[in-house]
């Protein structure tokens, strides 16, 4: 049975189809239009209440939350493909340790950048200066935390990429493209290093080959 | 070597004491006062850089945020105490699946009622009903979806008692407590029979008798 992945186009998902091409598993994706409101479909609903992507359907199965979907695949087939989580329970710790600071530190201001700049406009809404700076402080406090961290270890977690580090890659692909804010990157060293690293797997170049979405 | 874990008085390590608590592992806590910048100084942001509660020491190893040091834990003493993370793959699945919907949905409303309501005031100001009608509206909308869910199992990720369920008893009882909005829970039957269970578990009251905190 093939994983199915709902809604490629946008930047959850690919948390997921990223994982999913690094773990050697075979998938097919199911495009969603937001913008005409299919997720909001009763059919959808059904297998994800929230109304929100990505959701996979793998035979019986089905999961939702981009991070939990890739947890999931990555300790399923923990012997095939990149191992995403570490060889010990105290190196699993630290890849979620950096997997939450992703999630409730990183991409939030991120998020916020993108609503405010690529989506705003896209309604007729102006960004707003100040709060468009605002965002970038917060971020740009987040990635000095990273530049020291990083010239510690050469990945998140340690020196093995993991999923922490694969997490982040959907939304700086955005951060660095649409969004214009490259420099929040370049500006250091370490990060900056970081990214080309990560970015250039063969894996994420795949992702964003096949589904270029907003980038 | 006892587990020492740092800020017990707040809201986010009570998710790390009560898992220790579940899981029999023996701790002793560490008392900071962010009011007075304990958290800004060099030595704590040497073990949590981003300056916020909770990490934790055990030996030679150091892990901050909530989730993270509850998981790992859950998993270094998966054989001792309550199982926290469910028997399968699939049954962790969803034990992360809905972790994460706490944390990205469920968390973010409270956590704004929590600043308008009760820190709000203390630093003379005064809450904007609209804004707190905004953050109840959402999170009423996320208990819709819990109530449907609880209908149909006892817990969040199945018919077990997992991290899930755990994750949303700090800032739960801070709901029903100082921000006096119990009604959102009472107003579901099931979300409100959900919450009678969890909240009586030996484990939390102890944490609530020992740490009372701003509840």
């Amino acid at each position: 049975m093939v994983v199915k992945v709902f809604g490629p186009d946008y930047g959850n998902p690919k948390r997921v189809l990223v994982c999913l091409i690094e773990k050697g598993v075979e998938f097919e994706t199911v495009p969603l239009d937001i913008l005409k409101g299919e997720n909001r479909a009763p059919e959808f609903l059904k297998l994800q209440p929230f109304g929100s992507v990505p959701v996979i359907q793998d035979g019986d199965y089905t999961l939702f939350e981009s991070r939990a979907i890739a947890r999931y695949y990555a300790e399923k087939y923990k012997h095939q493909g990149t191992d995403l989580l570490g060889k010990t329970i105290e190196e699993r710790g630290l890849v979620e340790q950096w997997l939450e600071v992703e999630a409730q530190s990183y991409n939030p201001p991120i998020n916020d950048l993108i609503l405010k700049i690529v989506f705003g406009p896209l309604r007729g809404l102006t960004p707003d200066p100040k709060l468009i700076e605002e965002s970038e402080e917060k971020l740009g406090k987040v990635l000095d935390i990273y530049e020291e961290r990083l010239s510690k270890s050469k990945y998140l977690a340690g020196d093995f990429f993991s999923l922490a580090d694969l997490s982040h890659l959907p939304l700086t692909q955005y951060l660095v493209g649409k969004v214009e804010k490259e420099y929040l990157i370049r500006d250091r060293k370490n990060a900056s290093a970081w990214w080309d690293d990560i970015s250039s797997r063969p894996s994420w170049k795949k992702v964003v080959e096949l589904w270029p979405g907003l980038y």
